[in-house]
């Protein structure tokens, strides 16, 4: 095919689905919005349109340079601003002398740019939806700034910016372990540090389920996110211009909707005999679950593969959920289970399907990104609750962080129940 | 153009507009869990994550083959799996050799295969909203398996997969009949089988209106289901590798614009005089019978001709709700009508469009597709009456599935107005 | 590259993209549904779509050619119906010798007005957002027909259908002005001749805030409008098959994503001192005013500018409501301060950040686009005012406009809390 029909495919592909992933906040947005409490379901909405934003500019500001320019292992280069190629710049001026050397790049570098930033605001979506309900608006805000100038691009660096795990062949298609792995082990630091919100957890060491908001909205979110998805890892085969790419992302997308749908189905298997009738918050979470096992290695598995592994993300999914609630970590949205767990079996399963991947080195980049994120995360989110407070205060928690912190409320025109009395328990 | 950019092309309109597609699935979910009284509004959100799921692994398992593998005139082949191309997996393992045979298939079978798969689940929701409300769930999930592991598969392979539906010149570009006709008949079969709703209608035979939980989600719905339509119509191209095919889809895309809104338009018109007011329903309905209306050739009508189909389509969607009320058939999201006898019409109506087609061949299609999928359908509810029961018991119904089946409400910290009494007359 | 495949590229962008712009639709109607009060909340969803169908039926049946058909500087062709070319329609019809000729329009002209198409009810939807919980019904939609099919394609045919403004150097890439500012102006006359709501702006001379109906759906039409955005703006490239039109068109969705997010950020910032508190309502504004901003020179300016252009537009955003609800201008959504002075400040900063277009030009086509606009919409909406009344009667303000102009309620089974007494006031 002709050098500039690919580059044009290629460009495309990443335009196309990197929108996509911006769809996929909305996506957050919602499912968040409708879990929280109605006294919350505002707030959470200013924190997943704040966040989007702030990936954007920061991974612009610093980000970018720190993910892939001159990573020398284990960082890129410290440098504000990221700039186009000066070829592309000078061919948008009219100089058509520099065509050849942007053909040369094989796609715009602008479209590579806005592919890579939309997948920093899902690692940060993950950590607002576990937080949800008591963390601090600024404290949010701080960590979300560091999350996407710092900690994900380091990650991004030692992978995708061919650091050193890279460079010991870990393999992570469209970031199980790098997306929503990193976010996943922020969102856990934060719940530890941050706590249980008031009455989650009874004196008598029983869970206290708290009523979402809406549980239509939380649906259109997972729904929201399975669209997304394709953009997340068709897009991630990182070029089109070539039947091979065409045929692998057309690859990516069968296998990435069979894990979603073999997520929901196992996940709603499970959770029947546990709970003894349908569960749809599991079959929700199972989806979410299968779409992220498959992440790792979409265009490796088989079909039949890609629903074992989608199937096995939203058992392990359902079972984290329990394990969570057992030692009493707080996560309101099941956003650890369902991204960091199942994050990690998919990047194991990576090597079950692959024999070139090798187990050791995989479970080495889980353990490696776990220890780096999850040990600065705790730290900034202690440092962040000594200096501004990471938590709210009982008061605004009790009355809502939507009334205490935006001065509104998500529904104020209906009539809502008053809140039970055990609370404090 | 080169054969391997024709690929491409090719194939990424099957992964584009067949994402679209799947995106159908949240505006069907969002429209019923909108229209549905609040107290099963959840339930319907599993009912609809659940088909599309369903549908998803069926149509792997064993749809997919019946309905275009080796068809003999009524069936495919029964095999276990679809498989892609070993070319293409060889092309994907390295093999550079199998490249030629890979470009001769014009498109990956894979992205096919995907664009196939998301039009399956279109017709299965189009069943869970007519039904809502008073159908069991295991029920609702044993029909969807075989609808679209079985029934659709088979009226597939009479048409698009090249049976004998089509070898006598049938003409149906995106299933206007195949699709929304198969959903059609098999809600309709189902609404006779598991009966209104208690309190529908009333002893005296007058209809009593249920109130949906949220008219801005139904809303919401429709927009999706619209923007999804032009990946449904577009898609329908099946090719995108030359300027003919580009063509013809810039034609299609125009003429399912025209044709939705000419049906809101007519369908405000019409239900004016008869209600005294405007009536948002109407309008809602008449885009869906509309575009269902214009999917039957949206590529052969002339502009003016897709805003004559879509207007009929929207008065036909009109009255056949009240004729369906008048029999006493309780269809709680009017798809029957929107989607069955728009369908019919649209299905007729390329017959006037285009002197090719042959209106009686259009007729028998019409026919045999409505008798086979009615009477199977309808046998298998009766079937799933007996074994499982197809519909919750008095109770369930009263209290509301949501809370019954799921062990959850879609909105618990609102108040909700008592329900009025004539529930049960 | 091939002609046959740049035909193929231009066509697809278009058709992508316009698709994608359709969606926007669904973002205004949740946008403004979940901001009017929800007696409101059903009506505004009947305008919506409404709108959006008759600004589809109305751009075929004469705007195209009024804007497009041989433009002599002031307006194009009276000529009812638009038509594909000849050429498309013989080459559809199986004449392959006119194959050449197509290639010659370089995209299907068909495609071009889809994309058209989808701009007219954008600037139609700005209008309803202002206007809501008070305007007509009749009025609305009587309005939104002179609107679509003789005000935009008048402004239409002085930029992108080159008359006397194009000639000039006016420069609007995906219209701030054209589009937003239209919208814009013509909601600002109606908001002006409609008048406030009842109570909105109290004796004291202070504003009475009024309660939305939902939040959540507010934040998701916003992100449903930043994601169509990338289509606004990207298909506003007008092609896609080269290299330098694929990388101008990834520079065009990193500035326009850099620019919502400055607009969010910014107006966080601006408004927090003013409140004392975090407002989610700016932000979500903040992000549509960026967007407008920076929608009439996406392509031009650097990265940098592109946030301080969205940044500069929050703010004037959020000093633009002030000064409407100083001189007690009722805007439900803030539309104008978000369509239309963001995009008078973003029309003028394409000549800061390129030196080839004029200030004062720039100026020039905003005024005169503004003046003719403001003037026919003022006139128009009096004339309608006097013959079907532009606003609804003081009762059925107070009842709502769903329950008296439809017959039904948003949320028919949800308790509200009766309204505060001082409505009248």
């Amino acid at each position: 095919m002709n050098t500039e029909a690919q580059f044009v495919f290629n460009t495309l592909s990443f335009l196309l689905w990197g929108g996509l992933v911006m769809w996929m906040a909305a996506g957050f947005t919602m499912l968040e919005s409708g879990s929280v409490r109605t006294k919350n379901a505002s707030v959470i909405c200013l924190k997943n349109i704040g966040l989007y934003s702030i990936a954007g500019l920061t991974f612009y500001l610093i980000g970018y340079n720190l993910m892939y320019t001159d990573v020398s292992g284990l960082i890129g280069k410290f440098k504000l601003f990221y700039h186009a190629s000066a070829d592309e710049i000078a061919l948008l001026d009219g100089q058509e002398a520099v065509l050849e050397n942007v053909l040369g790049l094989g796609q715009s570098t602008m479209a590579n740019w806005f592919f890579q930033m939309v997948f920093v605001a899902t690692a940060a979506s993950i950590v607002s939806g576990a937080l949800a309900e008591r963390v601090n608006l600024w404290a949010f805000f701080i960590f979300t700034t560091v999350l996407t100038a710092f900690i994900y691009p380091v990650v991004g660096a030692w992978t995708w910016g061919e650091g050193w795990l890279y460079e010991m062949g870990f393999y992570d298609f469209a970031g199980s372990t790098i997306v929503h792995g990193t976010g996943g082990w922020a969102a856990l630091a934060g719940a530890i540090v941050v706590g249980a919100r008031l009455g989650k957890f009874r004196k008598d060491g029983t869970v206290r389920a708290t009523p979402p908001s809406s549980v239509p909205v939380v649906t259109l979110g997972v729904f929201i996110l399975w669209f997304g998805w394709f953009g997340f890892n068709g897009g991630s085969q990182l070029a089109l211009g070539s039947a091979v790419d065409a045929t692998s992302m057309a690859h990516v997308l069968v296998n990435t909707n069979l894990a979603g749908a073999a997520g929901v189905l196992a996940s709603i298997a499970v959770a029947r005999p546990i709970l003894g009738r349908f569960d749809l918050f599991a079959a929700l979470n199972g989806a979410i679950a299968g779409l992220v096992a498959i992440t790792a290695g979409p265009e490796m598995a088989n079909h039949y593969w890609a629903i074992i592994i989608g199937a096995v993300g939203g058992v392990v999914c359902v079972s984290a959920i329990r394990v969570l609630e057992a030692i009493h970590v707080d996560d309101v949205v099941g956003a650890v289970p369902a991204h960091l767990f199942a994050g990690v079996w998919g990047t194991v399963a990576v090597a079950i399907t692959n024999p070139e991947v090798n187990v050791l080195v995989q479970l080495l980049g889980v353990l490696s990104i776990g220890v780096f994120v999850f040990g600065i995360s705790w730290l900034l989110w202690k440092g962040i609750d000594v200096v501004v407070g990471a938590r709210v205060s009982r008061q605004v928690e009790k009355l809502g962080q939507d009334v205490a912190e935006l001065g509104i409320e998500a529904y104020p025109e209906f009539v809502l129940m008053p809140e039970p009395d055990d609370e404090d328990e």
